[in-house]
């Protein structure tokens, strides 16, 4: 199968998906439609056939789709059929709050590495994981980590993202509101707060009428 | 001029054209075309040119767009051409992280109320913002204040959105990892890390071919 042509919105509604129907399949629901699989992860049907075209056939008309197997698939192609190490770099209060943050087990992530730069707190223990110094971020590699979280401030969120490309590291996700350089290969994606709540006032207005 | 049928895709990109063009103004920078825009803000300029044209026309074939011109366009499209004031609930690690964040001043945004269940946390001062218990939520519309973050754990969210809700608040950000549910006319947007995180490995999958 060819997956070079799928749309990024469609690769980002999949984890979405994901997370819904591994919660269904804990509800005990085996079959579900597009219809009510839409309604409960809030996609529209269509939209949801659609995401499942690019990736053959998932589902039997009139039957649906079957929650397990759908499950299995989804988490092939998003290759979260395994647990994904990945470092965390900041432990300030952003990064303490993702380190306690409970959304991640549900698609086999877990934080391995935590970095900082705080004398203070390096040497300490956060949920069994002893935080290292920066300066430690070059041997993720020799520790098989391609992934690390970013919550520094914006204007230490370069040098980290130049340490980590270094160390060998291939996907960001990064907090920092800032823009961020890095060679193609590495994958950067960015939370930006600021920017999905500024849609907000839009749709209010458009709700007022 | 009709918004309705604008997609949410657009509707999310405008805030990232939107701090964009605010960096190249403060930068000097009084025209731009759609590639040099696009490449700035890293989306495909056929996107920008698209997500532009839903709003009439906005540019000069071979002149570019005017970037004041620009800025105060989508600043009113989004309304954000005014000041808005937003509560925000839950000062723990997270809500502490959004309160010190400082994405938010360049839309206008402005944290105008914080709300907390601690006893310790309830009166004491943060920014010179006095932090109220969650019980005066309700008293939001008295003070016109209708966007609120939400940063309270899955277990709070639902009765802390309710009581959002019945206090008036029109425009939600959620960041607990759970489905919440709201009346139609009521926006939430969920910040969902672990989503956007989820996509990463399939990224690198890809790069490494």
């Amino acid at each position: 199968m060819d997956f070079r042509k799928i749309p990024n919105e469609t690769i980002r509604r999949l984890p979405i998906y994901l997370r819904g129907l591994k919660l269904l399949c804990k509800q005990g629901i085996n079959n579900i439609s597009s219809l009510k699989l839409g309604e409960f992860v809030d996609v529209n049907s269509w939209q949801v056939r659609k995401d499942f075209s690019y990736f053959g056939s998932f589902g039997t008309p009139g039957v649906g789709y079957d929650v397990t197997k759908l499950v299995r698939r989804i988490s092939k192609i998003l290759k979260l059929d395994v647990v994904q190490k990945m470092a965390l770099v900041g432990l300030g209060n952003l990064g303490s709050a993702i380190h306690a943050y409970g959304g991640f087990s549900i698609y086999e992530f877990e934080i391995a590495a935590i970095f900082d730069i705080d004398p203070e707190k390096v040497g300490t223990k956060n949920n069994n994981i002893v935080v290292e110094n920066v300066s430690r971020i070059k041997l993720l590699k020799k520790r098989k980590i391609d992934l690390s979280i970013v919550a520094v401030p914006s204007s230490s969120a370069q040098g980290v993202v130049d340490a980590l490309v270094k160390a060998g590291v291939k996907g960001i996700l990064n907090f920092a509101p800032c823009y961020l350089k890095a060679p193609k290969k590495v994958k950067i994606i960015n939370i930006d707060i600021a920017s999905d709540l500024a849609c907000l006032p839009y749709y209010i207005s458009k709700a007022r009428g």
